[in-house]
C-alpha cells in the first residue's frame, strides 16, 4: 500500500500523457452533442471517484448527473430510459458483477457506455463502447490508492474537454508535482496517527468537490484501521448529526481553498465551539492554527483538481494509523481485491 | 416525538384522502409526458425520503433520477441543463435555504418544479410551480417522524400514477392498518433498546427501497441518542467496510420480504459468521430466529411500500433508547427544527 501511494506522482504523469489523446477525443465528441443526463456506476473507492465526477460534470459541464443505484436494474429489473445518455462505469478490476450488469443493460437501452478500469480484458471493458485504461500497473494492495487518483484524473481530463475548459485541462500538467508535495507531509501525518492511535470512531467531513475526499478517507480508515469513520457532507452534518459532536469528539475536516472554503471555515468554528477534537487538512494558516492537529498542504491547487492531491495525505494516514495500531494495512480482514455479487 | 410517531396511522389515512386527487392529477400529467430526468432535492430526513423516491421512480417509472447536490448551484453557480426535467424538492419546513435556492434556479432553467412540504406559505412553496402539502399538522419534535412517512406516501402515490401502476396505488389503502400494526411491536423495541443501551456506535444496513429506511434509522439514532450510527447499503458494505465488523460489532439489518431479501439474507449469514451483534427487522421467521435480537414485523407489506411501515419501529427505537440513556429525545443538543445556511 505504501509503495503504491508513493507511486502516484509518476503514475499520474504517465496517465495524462498516455490517456490524454483518447480522453480529449472522447471529450470533443461529447462537447459536440452533450447527453441529456450522465449516469456514473461504481462501488467502493471507485464510487468515491464517481462522486467527484458528479460535482465536476454538473459544475463545469451543466449536465444533470446521477450516481447509479445498480440494484434498480440487478434486483428490480428496471428498464431505465437511457437513450442518448452517457453511462460511465468505474471499476479498478472491471469485474464487479453488478456494475458490469448495469452497464450492459444501459447499453442495451441505448446509452453511450464508457468503462474506466485498470484491466483491458475485463468483463466491464468488453461490455462498454469505449474503455479508458488507468495504466497504473497492477494494484496489489486491497486498499485502492493509485487507481483512485487515476480515476479522478480520467474524469477531470474528460470533462475539461467536454465542457470546453482549456484552463482546467492545462492545470493537469501541475498535478504530478503537487502530488509529490503532498507526499512530503508524511511527518505531519505521523503526528496525526499518534494523536488518533486509540481512536474508535470519527466523522470525516467536507463539501463540494472534496466530499468525495471525505468519503474516500473514511473508507480507507475503515478498511485498514477498522475504525467506524463516517463521512458526512458538512451541509448534512448540520441537519441532525451535529448532535453527536461533544467535547473531544474526533472530526477530520478537509478544507482546501475554493468556493466551499467559507462554508467549511464556518463549520470549523462550530466544531471548535463544541470542543471537538479536530484534524484539519487545509492550506489556510488561520484555519490550521485553530485545529487540534493540523495537516498543512503546502501547495496551491485549483479546487476542481484538489481531490487528486488532498486524498494523498489521508491515504498515508490510513497506512500509518493501521501500522501504529499493530494491524497490517496490506491484508485487511474479510476483504478481497475483487468484490463479486449483485 | 412519541406522540407524533403514534399519530402516523391516522395522518397517513388523512393524507391519502386529501392529497390523493392532486397527486393523481399531477401523476397523470407526468405519465403523458415523462421528463428525461428527475432531480430530487432535500436535506436530512427529507433526503432519506428522496432516496426512497429515487429507487421507486427508476424501478417503476424508468426515468433516470438524481439526488441533487445543491452546492453545485449554491456554491459553484452551476447552470444545469434542466429544460423539461422534473425537479422535486422535499422540506418539512419549506425553509431550507439551499433547497429553495436550488429549486428556484431549476425553475429558471426550465424545469417543472414541485415542492413537498408541510408549510404552504413557506419560501419553498412560493418558489415551486406546484406544492404538495403534507397535512400532518404541526411537527413539534426536532426529530422528524410523521412528515417523513407523509413524504414517502406523497412520492409513492405520485409515482404509482405516473408509472401507470394501479395495483401499487390501490395498496395505499392498507397503509394505515399496517402502520398501526408496526406501532404495536413496541415491547420488542424496548427489548432492543435494553440490549443496546450502552451502545456507542453501530452500522445500519439494508438494500434497495429500504436503504432509505437504514439511512433514516441511523439519522434518528444520531439525533436522539448521539450514537455514531452509520448507514451503509449492504452492497457497499461488502466493498471495504465489512472489515470493521468483528465479534460483537453491532449491526442493525432491515430485511423485509421482496427482491432485496435473498441478498439481505446472505448478508445476515455473513454477519453471523463474523459473530456480529445483530438486530434484525424482518418478517421471515428463519432470519429472525438467527438474529441476536429480533424485531418481528407481523404484517405482510408490498416491498415498494415497506419503507412507510418498517421505519416506524425504528423511530420508536430511537425514542426508547434515548430515554433509557437518560436523554431527552424531544430536545437534541445542537439542533433546531429548521436548518438554514447554504
Amino acid at each position: 500500500m505504501l509503495r503504491e501511494i508513493r507511486e502516484q506522482p509518476a503514475r499520474l504523469a504517465r496517465f495524462c500523457d498516455e490517456a490524454g489523446p483518447q480522453l480529449r477525443a472522447l471529450g470533443r465528441r461529447l462537447r459536440r452533442k452533450p447527453p441529456p443526463v450522465v449516469v456514473l456506476a461504481a462501488r467502493g473507492t471507485s464510487d468515491n471517484a464517481a462522486l467527484y465526477g458528479r460535482y465536476l460534470i454538473e459544475t463545469r459541464w451543466g449536465v444533470p448527473t446521477s450516481l447509479a443505484a445498480p440494484s434498480v436494474v440487478t434486483l428490480y429489473g428496471a428498464r431505465l430510459r437511457l437513450r442518448g445518455a452517457l453511462v460511465i462505469a468505474l471499476s479498478q478490476s472491471g469485474a464487479s458483477t453488478d456494475i458490469v450488469e448495469f452497464l450492459a443493460a444501459a447499453r442495451a437501452r441505448g446509452a453511450l457506455t464508457v468503462a474506466i478500469t485498470n484491466h483491458g480484458g475485463s468483463p466491464l471493458a468488453r461490455a462498454a463502447h469505449e474503455t479508458v485504461l488507468l495504466r497504473t500497473g497492477p494494484e496489489r494492495s486491497v486498499a485502492a490508492t493509485k487507481t483512485y487518483t487515476a480515476q479522478l484524473t480520467a474524469l477531470s481530463l474528460l470533462i475539461a474537454e467536454a465542457a470546453g475548459a482549456p484552463a482546467l485541462a492545462a492545470r493537469h500538467a501541475d498535478l504530478p508535482a503537487q502530488a509529490a508535495r503532498a507526499l512530503r507531509i508524511e511527518d505531519q501525518v505521523r503526528e496525526v496517527a499518534r494523536h488518533w492511535r486509540r481512536l474508535e470512531g470519527c466523522l470525516v467531513t467536507s463539501r463540494g468537490y472534496n466530499f468525495a475526499t471525505a468519503r474516500e478517507a473514511a473508507l480507507k480508515l475503515k478498511e485498514t484501521c477498522y475504525l467506524v469513520a463516517e463521512p458526512l457532507s458538512s451541509a448534512d452534518l448540520i441537519h441532525g448529526p451535529i448532535a453527536i459532536i461533544e467535547r473531544g469528539f474526533p472530526v477530520l475536516l478537509i478544507a482546501p481553498p475554493g468556493n466551499a472554503f467559507p462554508h467549511l471555515a464556518a463549520i470549523a468554528a462550530r466544531l471548535r465551539r463544541r470542543r471537538a477534537d479536530t484534524v484539519v487538512l487545509a492550506s489556510d494558516p488561520a484555519l490550521l492554527r485553530r485545529a487540534t492537529v493540523p495537516l498543512a498542504i503546502p501547495v496551491a491547487v485549483d479546487e476542481a483538481l484538489s481531490p487528486h492531491v488532498y486524498v494523498i495525505p489521508l491515504q498515508l494516514l490510513a497506512y500509518h494509523l493501521s501500522r501504529l495500531r499493530g494491524l497490517d494495512p496490506d491484508r485487511p480482514r474479510g476483504l478481497r481485491k475483487v468484490t463479486r455479487g449483485r
